[in-house]
């Protein structure tokens, strides 16, 4: 399902492609988060029209809402929502352990508390591959368990081996339903490197279709974030997809793909569009400030998005004091442009040998410019 | 700038067309609300794919926020906001009167405080008339009195001569500034149909290019609104556009159709497809009831929109249910759909010779069906 395209003779980058049963996925790819069944904000038809070639969504959410029988009886996910290329689901584990109110957390399990109503729930490795076989994901994740960061060694080492026993219990249960789609472990060891290769070393006799490296982005520094992907990366086979979890800025994005990352997902440039602050090549800008009250130039200028070859900074400007949904759709839009055309210029990038000229100059020109204080860290 | 185009034998209904200066506009028609200078929800775009050939927007609103100047700068409303079909402006008059801290009332205008930071502002006709110049509007209103429901007659008549006098005055500030687009007159008079005859005898030496009849949809029985509008219109010139301002659900513009009217706009589509509740050809429908949970079927069985072609109710009530801001934009789409059909509908039926037909069949067929008893009267 991976070929391997082209590796940068200067960096652990690597072009490559991902075949899946709803298409093909250039990598280093960027999945969009549409967590309960939608990109927020967007229309499948924008998201196709952006270029993103897969998203992700979450088992957690799906699962409490609409529930998996209501998204069964549609045919699956990909129908459901309308969006026909492929979708990465995650297992519902981070979840879990960041909304719900936990209750019980066995070899077998975890039992919790919806977020939404306190309805008990449980996931097990059963329950998670039973419901992304429903869903029709293209690639499943297994179940796992995340800890906190900061995390003494002790609680990362029972925590990884928690996540191994399921992920063994899942690769199992994948075989015993025929899985429809393709099925990744997950490396977890939080910080500590010599846990993330023991971790992603016990998890390749397994035989998965790709290895993610999870628990990433919990409040860890880069520098510690960057040591952990490049320790684990390392020990994962080349010909084979690697994921990094829940990440990130487009910084920590670049320098990721050069420590060997395939896959990203993450909810800033949609979470940060609706919050009023827009992406660019070169940092953050919010919206709201008194410069652009009457800026005709769009909000990044040359940029090829919507929003910035028919709006005004004063117009956007404009619809988010003014509480208009149409403010949240033209950033939601601007940022998810930004990052798509990230990994399309990434990739651009390595196929032409320039990896590592792109890669320092987009991180020198990268700052982060947050004007009203807010606590965004992009 | 108006051509009736073909009476309906049967009842006082026209087909007719509006030449505006972006653009052609066919009646009878509906115009989408769009306040503070977008339609809630919805991209330009998106309006003109639904063949929206005219909107509304808001002079009071605008000129609180973004500001006059800011539009100004822009180089007008059409600019500012996308948008390059025609644009009619209300002239703030029926905002202050329902949305503002009321200062002060005279002949020269209205003294106000913002009700969205308390600021100090004024309105007068000199005031309305420039602000709706700099917006470039296709179509200005002048400045109106609207008294509450019920009104006693002496508070009806008072607000009558104040905005007779008000009428004069733009008219003048019209013409003294080289006013850019058509401008209506608006006849007031509460249910009192002598005092909606006066008003409108006396506005039409003022020689205006179009009459609108004001103040309705206070709270007013239907009987009474009826009565009125086929009052008022009976004295209003054949060959000039007639606009029913504020106006409302798909019955009451079918009824009103047939009582002469030509022109109508209203937010009940965009805010009630807001609150998850689908208009259709024979009633309303909440998008929250239980029997939409796996529902396969569209919002509406044979609709055209964007929504029903693609999306089932079961998706439609999950985003409700999820408060994702998708569900927002399609029910605000389909219910603009059905707006913009129903006005295709009837304005096919008066060509065709068959609105008696029509109307009478749209009328027995629509229902009220709100199953949460929401306080919609639609």
């Amino acid at each position: 399902m991976f070929t391997l395209l082209q590796p940068d003779p200067n960096s652990a980058a690597r072009l490559g492609r991902l075949t899946l049963a709803h298409g093909v996925v250039e990598t280093p790819c960027f999945m969009a988060v549409g967590t309960q069944g939608t990109v927020k904000c967007m229309t499948p038809d924008e998201m196709r029209a952006l270029g993103a070639q897969i998203i992700l969504s979450n088992t957690y959410h799906l699962n409490l809402r609409p529930g998996i029988e209501v998204i069964r009886a549609a045919g699956g996910l990909h129908r459901f929502m309308g969006w026909d290329r492929p979708i990465l689901t995650d297992s519902g584990g981070y979840q879990v352990f960041s909304l719900a109110k936990l209750r019980k957390l066995t070899d077998d399990g975890v039992e919790f508390q919806s977020h939404i109503d306190g309805a008990r729930c449980f996931l097990g490795p059963r329950e998670v591959m039973e419901i992304q076989h429903v869903l029709g994901s293209d690639i499943a994740m297994v179940l796992d368990e995340c800890p906190h960061y900061p995390c003494d060694r002790e609680t990362a080492c029972k925590a990884v081996e928690r996540s191994l026993t399921w992920a063994a219990r899942c690769r199992e249960e994948a075989a015993r339903i025929g899985l429809s789609g393709k099925l990744f472990g997950i490396a977890q060891g939080s910080v500590y490197d010599d846990l993330r290769r023991l971790c992603a070393e016990r998890l390749l006799p397994m035989g998965f279709d790709g290895y993610a490296i999870g628990g990433l982005s919990v409040g860890e520094p880069d520098e510690e974030l960057f040591r952990v992907v490049e320790a684990t990366a390392a020990v994962l086979p080349r010909n084979q997809p690697r994921y990094a979890m829940g990440l990130g800025t487009p910084r920590q994005i670049v320098e990721l793909v050069a420590r060997g990352v395939d896959m990203f997902d993450c909810a800033l440039p949609t979470r940060v569009g609706r919050n009023g602050t827009a992406f660019t090549r070169r940092g953050t800008q919010s919206a709201r400030v008194a410069a652009w009250k009457d800026d005709p130039r769009p909000v990044e200028e040359g940029c090829a998005c919507y929003c910035c070859r028919h709006y005004s900074r004063a117009y956007v400007r404009h619809l988010f004091n003014a509480g208009e949904i149409l403010g949240l759709r033209l950033l939601t839009w601007h940022n998810l442009h930004v990052y798509l055309q990230l990994m399309r210029d990434v990739r651009a990038a390595i196929a032409a040998g320039t990896f590592a000229d792109f890669r320092h100059e987009f991180v020198t020109n990268y700052r982060v410019n947050n004007p009203e204080g807010k606590q965004i860290d992009v």
